[in-house]
Order: structure tokens, then sequence, then C-alpha cells
């Protein structure tokens, strides 16, 4: 079977969570089957190329970016909501559909010059994405491309990046 | 230089966060360097035992879980805050020094008599992990050990578990 199919068969369509009308794609069922969730993580990696950090976003986004991060033999450097991170941080605000958010990273994550993959579970709009692209660029490093499990075409999220190399393993 | 003196040397305390009077424990630095994250994580996992499922409390717990899980060849289940999960949950609330909280698991993420390894970055009061092997029991399966990077001795979270396994890879 191959992996997409693989992944399709283990994410489960849950109708109107967070709220009424958005059918949320929950990944758990894909990492709790041990051997699907590996095929997903070297998949990311291989794809990768040479990366220095993995930004992995918070939280579904750290399950993802761990692994990553260890299977590449590079550094992992979450980015975290606003108030999240104890010291110094950068930070970056970004508009949501009501309001906005903030995301954040310590100061010290990044070497001037890094190459960094962000990952994350799932392409959407591509609004946290770009906030921590930013992020990476204030630190002085460099964005080695976004990795994601799946991506949600229909929300047009790869649009905002002209720029970056993006990959998805999925696309619905 | 032992495990140990790596991970004392690559986490940062950061005095009055989140609140005054509070020295936090930053494990940042130590998961910015991929040489000391990866011997973590081959430790957690060395350290385990044969276990079917990893559970992962949000949110530090989820960057050392998910690699320890993938090590182990067991699969992840992330333990996450009130009303994250999307599906069907089975939840717990415990006190916290003021007030309570409560966190979830998806009813679906253990079988029955799975051996279950819980893993979070730090040990302290003990609360959010004792709910959380209440979480594994509930679902019907077993609770193989809680591990951990670092344990706060002076807050005797070890006392709350008597019957449990723990293990911590330094201790302060």
């Amino acid at each position: 079977m191959s992996l997409q199919k693989t992944i399709n068969g283990l994410i489960r369509d849950v109708p109107d969570y967070p709220q009424p009308g958005v059918l949320f794609k929950d990944i758990t069922p894909l990492l709790h089957d041990a051997v699907a969730f590996q095929a997903v993580v070297s998949a990311i990696a291989a794809e990768a190329g040479p990366v220095d950090k993995v930004a992995g976003l918070e939280a579904r986004g750290f399950l993802l970016a761990a692994p990553v991060a260890l299977e590449l033999g590079a550094g992992l450097v979450p980015v975290r909501k606003s108030g999240k991170l104890p010291w110094e941080t950068y930070a970056e605000t970004y508009d949501l559909e009501y309001g906005t958010a903030t995301i954040e990273v310590h100061r010290d994550a990044f070497a001037p010059g890094d190459r960094v993959l962000i990952v994350d579970d799932v392409l959407a709009t591509g609004g946290t994405a770009e906030a921590a692209a930013s992020l990476v660029r204030q630190a002085g490093a460099e964005v080695a491309g976004l990795s994601v499990l799946m991506e949600l075409t229909f929300l047009n999220g790869r649009d905002r990046f002209t720029d970056l190399r993006i990959h998805s393993l999925v696309a619905v």
C-alpha cells in the first residue's frame, strides 16, 4: 500500500470541530500506529535535504518535528504560543479569521545562517507557518522549507509562499 | 562527559517564570543540541522495557515522547489539555495550587492490556502524571512506568506513585 493510502486511511474526519461547519482532520489514529508514524517521519526527513535545525509548531507540530529533527541529526526548536517560552524571545503576530495570534521563539534558538526546516501537521491557510518563517528570518537564519503531513489545498495556504519549498505528504 | 553533566549543562534556569519566586527549568537549549537530544531520547528508551504505547503529556512532553515512541517501535498517544482533542475522550480532573485542570485522551488511543509508558519533561508535584496514569487505566490499559528528563525532588512528586516505576535522567 502506498504511504499516501496508509496516511489517508489513518486520518479521521471529525465534523464540526473546533466549530460548526469545520471538518477536522484528526491525525491521532496515525500516531497510534507505530509503523505508519515512523513511515511519515522518514518520508518528511527524506525530502528535507540538509538542515541545521527543525522548527516545530506548537502543539501537534511538535509530534512530527521532534522525530524528524533526530532523523536528520538536526537540533529541534519549539515555536510556541505567546507567553509559553520562559526566556527572551522574538515574537510575530498574525491574523486569524477573527482577531490575531502571536507565536514566539527563543532568541538563542538559531545560529546566524542556520538552515531551518519548519514542520507542522497540517497546512491550512498558512498563517502560522508564514509567521514562523518570519521568526526564523528575524533570528538571522534561513528557511530551508516547510514540510507538513497534510495540505488542505482548498484553503490555498501555499499561495502565501512564493519563494519557499513546500512539501506535503498528502493533499486533500 | 556523563549524560547527567551534559543535561545539567544544557538546562537553563530562568528565575521568576511563570511567576515570581519560581525558578523555571528551561530545556530548550538541550533540544537545540541534536547530539544531546538524541542521547536523552535513547536513554529514556533504553530504560523503558517493552511497551505498546508511549503517552506524551502536552506540550513539552510531546517533544520527548514522540521520538521515544519511535525508538521503542511503539505507538504515540497525545494526552492533551481539555478541549484540544477532537474526538470522544476520557477525561481526568486534578488539583492545581489554585483551582483544577483537566486532561484528556482519545477513547481509541489504547487497546485493552496495552503496556503504556508515560513521558514528560519534568516531574514536579506529579499531579499531571498521576492524572495521566488514571486515564491510561480508565481506558483498560496498564501503566508500564513514568519517564521524565528531570525530577524536582524537593516537590516530592514521586511520593504519589507507590506502585509505579519512575525513571528520571537527572534530579535537582
